[in-house]
C-alpha cells in the first residue's frame, strides 16, 4: 500500500516538527505546518497569531470559549469554526500529492484514507527540556512548565475534536521516542517505512 | 548507548511474540518467553499452566484473588508472589547478556537500566483477528472476543503492577503497528535500531 501522506503528531520539545521537515526534504515531499495556518487566516480573516493559539491549543484551554464569548449563530465556538476550516484545508492538501503534515489532528482527519502513515514523536523529559531551553531561551524551570502546559493543551484539544487519547499508540502506525532513538534514527525509520510502502 | 536487552510488549494477535523471536534469532540474542514461566514454576512449585494464567493476566481478572482465596501470611495474593518471583528472574536474565524478553511487565521491571529498548507491538483489528482465527482455530466471533479479553487482562495486570497505562507510547522507545507496517518491516526497524545503538 502506497503511503504518500505522513502525519506527524508530536510532544512539545521532542523535535517532531524538525524531524518531519527533514523527512519531507529528503523524500521530496511537500511540508505543511505554517502553510495551513496562513491558509486558515486567509479564509477566515482571523490573525495568524490567533489561529496558532486556537488551532491546536483549544478549546478547554480557554474557559471563555466555553461560556459566552465567541459563539457563532449555530452555537459553535470560534475554535470549532477554525477546526472546520483547518479540516477542509487538510483534506484538500491530502489530495494534492506526497506530503508531511504536522499536528492539527491531521491523523484523525485523514483516518479513512489508506495512503496515510500516522506517526507520533515523543521524547525524554530531559532532552525535551534541553531543546526548549535552547530554542526558546528559557530557564530549566520555565522550559519544564512550558512543556507541561503545551502538551496539556494539545492533548485536550485532540481529545475534544477526535474523542481519542493523544499519544495512545493505537492511533498511530509508528511512535518514536526521539530522546532515546535520536533524531537521525527517527528520520531513517520514517524514510525507510515510507520507501518500503511505495 | 548500547542496547542489549529488548523488551516486547504486545497486543494479542499482533504477532509481537513472533517478531521478537525472529529478531532474537537474527541478532543472535537469547529469547525469553516460556523459559521465564518454566523458571517460575521451578522456584514456586506451581504448575506452568497456573503461572501462565496468573503471570500476565491477573489479578483483577480473577475476583477471588482480591477476596479471601490465595492470600499469603503477609496479605499478598498468589499473583503478587508470582510477580515477585518473575520480577527477580527477569532482573537476573537482564544481567546475563543480550536478550529479547516478551511481556510480563519487563519494560517496567527494567526501566532503570540504560541498556534496555522497550517496544510495544500492536495491530489492526482485522489482521489480529485473522491471525487468531488461524493460529487458535477460532471463528471470527470467538477470535474477536478472545482478543478483547486477553488485551483487557494484560492491560489490567500491567496497570496494577506498574501504575502505567499499557500501550501509552511514553512507556516505550518504539511502538509499531504490525498490521500497517508488516512483520518484515517491524523486524527490520528493531534490528536497525539495536544495531545503530551498539
Amino acid at each position: 500500500m502506497e503511503k504518500k501522506i505522513i502525519t506527524i503528531s508530536r510532544e512539545f520539545g521532542s523535535g517532531g516538527r524538525f524531524i518531519g521537515e527533514l523527512c519531507a526534504k529528503e523524500l521530496g515531499f511537500s511540508f505543511y505546518d505554517k502553510e495551513i495556518m496562513e491558509q486558515v487566516a486567509k479564509e477566515t480573516g482571523l490573525s495568524e497569531k490567533f489561529i496558532s493559539e486556537r488551532g491546536e491549543y483549544s478549546p478547554k484551554s480557554s474557559i471563555f470559549s466555553y461560556s459566552f464569548l465567541g459563539r457563532d449563530s449555530k452555537g459553535g465556538s470560534i475554535e470549532d469554526y477554525i477546526y472546520q476550516v483547518q479540516r477542509n484545508i487538510i483534506l484538500d492538501l491530502a489530495e494534492k500529492g506526497n506530503c508531511v503534515i504536522v499536528g492539527r489532528c491531521a491523523d484523525f482527519i485523514l483516518k479513512d484514507k489508506e495512503d496515510v502513515l500516522n506517526i507520533f514523536i515523543h521524547g525524554t523529559e530531559e532532552k525535551k527540556c534541553d531543546r526548549i531551553q535552547e530554542l526558546y531561551k528559557k530557564s530549566q524551570k520555565e522550559a519544564l512548565q512550558l512543556m507541561k502546559d503545551m502538551d496539556k493543551k494539545r492533548s485536550i484539544h485532540y481529545a475534544y475534536y477526535t474523542e481519542q487519547v493523544w499519544g495512545a499508540s493505537k492511533n498511530y502506525a509508528l511512535c518514536l521516542n526521539s530522546g532515546i532513538l535520536g533524531f537521525k534514527t527517527c528520520i531513517e525509520i520514517i524514510k525507510n517505512v515510507t520507501a518500503s510502502s511505495h
